[in-house]
């Protein structure tokens, strides 16, 4: 992989990159990819092949195929999904906004270009139209080649793809989307996804009773960042909560999910006949859905906090 | 540290110990301890300085100083807690049990020579006897030297400190405790903490409406584990129930725990007035202790197809 450099000495050796991500091989030439640690331990993954590396105008996009978790899909040295346990996440962010909003026919993805979330949208009957607004047209292509049981949806014929920053694409819609789904890069790499004049403009692409959900980073790492969050955001939304899933190749095993509305709670819908129509799935459940609200006392504490500042 | 042998080539090097643990010095000169990988993304973590490591007769300590995370406890080069996240562990491993039963008067701890299990125990006021069964003293003394926030109950009046093996302790008992709390190393070394004939034990000790409680590791890494315990126990005891908390410095970032009783269910003694006594907890409430028990799809698939074998 051009990205790395390498520098072994007498087969005992470390190899490092850049700020982000660092390929390490140990005395017996097994190669791990080590995540730059943010504040606690760093996820270490055993590689078994290097399958692609490449610098787009937007991003370095990387893909290994990992010893326990299939192939990895890595962004500027940030492990983005596996193979192994994507389904924690993609289901999530998914199922629990499109089973609290009663009919949901127009959805917005912002990001997602390894076509994970749009899977899980397709799966919903209701939904007439997913609009995907991805900014680099490689990850969609690296997607198709390397996660193809999911990155599949694209041609579906009730989706649309937009090669696009979803900045203008989003100003440009009125009272449109029914649920908007910001699955972007971590909050330093795609901050405009994140601030006051972004979700200004998503309330107006969003009809009156419109759902967002956003990935909002890791619950033990990234809890400032969720706070902040947290506070900008309910003076835009009536209904502004936090969940949470698990994913084991993340660094602190977890993702959370900020859920955004002016007029559903996440609970007050939920149908289970609707949720038995879909099939298969391995993360998500009626119970998981009501379960994922719950946080940890030390986060329920700094949200509270921020309700009161 | 002695158990580590060093090897360093011209300060880019990486370390090797054992079977379970390694360090690692990057070409900085910064350390890191990394667990072995069972199958998932390992637990790196950033050392700041080595404090202790012996050999007793049953098995290797050591304690780091870690950079985000405090104090760590390693046993066998396991990571078993940390000063910045163990509050997670301990607080669901007791207080999920004890405000399931009605009025817990006498508590059994078999390991937990930490003495964080201990600390939260003794937080409530209707426990009149715990006694702790550590079989090794050597855990107790590092512990109060290294992690004296919590490891501080062990001259408390109410508490018995046995430097013993647990198993003939509890063949001796008879319809005594009303909580047992098991908080054992891992299930391969620990593995006689797990088996039916130790359980059988464990049903006589206990009052006729006592609750035990097991450390059943993480919920990705160790699922078959986790089901076989199921499957096992269910035949002994009428609530078999599988809860988890979330642990970032834990190879997948979870620890489960395996609920059992003959009398209680988890939920129907949760009492809000009790749980609003006990001051300070950061990551146990009520919201809390009912979702833990809420599973993802593929552990509740796999602990279904177990009940139905």
């Amino acid at each position: 992989m051009k990205c790395f450099t390498k520098s072994v000495l007498l087969g005992l050796s470390l190899l490092c990159c850049k700020v982000n991500g660092a390929i390490i091989i140990d005395e017996k030439g097994n190669k791990y990819f080590r995540e730059e640690e943010y504040g606690l331990p760093s996820a270490i993954m055993p590689i078994e092949k290097e399958l692609f590396s490449c610098q787009t105008d937007f991003q370095e996009i990387e893909v290994f195929k990992s010893k326990h978790l299939g192939n990895v899909l890595v962004l500027d040295g940030v492990i983005q999904l596996s193979q192994g346990d994507n389904f924690a996440y993609h289901e999530m962010m998914v199922h629990v906004p499109l089973f609290a909003h009663p009919n949901p026919e127009k959805v917005l993805i912002v990001g997602g270009g390894d076509g994970g979330v749009l899977d899980q949208v397709l799966k919903h009957t209701s939904v007439k139209e997913v609009v995907l607004c991805e900014i680099d047209k490689k990850v969609v292509e690296v997607s198709k080649q390397y996660f193809s049981e999911f990155a599949h949806g694209f041609d579906n014929e009730r989706a649309t793809i937009k090669i696009a920053d979803a900045i203008p694409y989003i100003k440009a819609k009125q009272n449109y989307f029914d649920v908007i789904l910001i699955d972007s890069t971590d909050h330093v790499v795609a901050e405009t996804l994140f601030g006051k004049e972004f979700y200004q403009d998503v309330v107006q692409a969003l009809t009156a009773d419109g759902i967002v959900v956003t990935q909002s980073e890791c619950l033990w790492i990234d809890k400032d960042f969720i706070v902040d969050l947290h506070k900008q955001n309910k003076k835009i939304f009536k209904h502004t909560l936090l969940y949470f899933t698990l994913v084991p190749s993340y660094v602190d095993g977890t993702s959370t999910f900020s859920f955004f509305s002016n007029s559903y709670d996440p609970f007050e819908h939920i149908d289970s006949e609707r949720i038995a129509q879909i099939k298969g799935l391995k993360y998500y459940n009626e119970g998981m859905h009501k379960a994922s609200f719950q946080l940890p006392q030390f986060v329920k504490d700094a949200l509270k906090q921020a309700d009161n500042e």
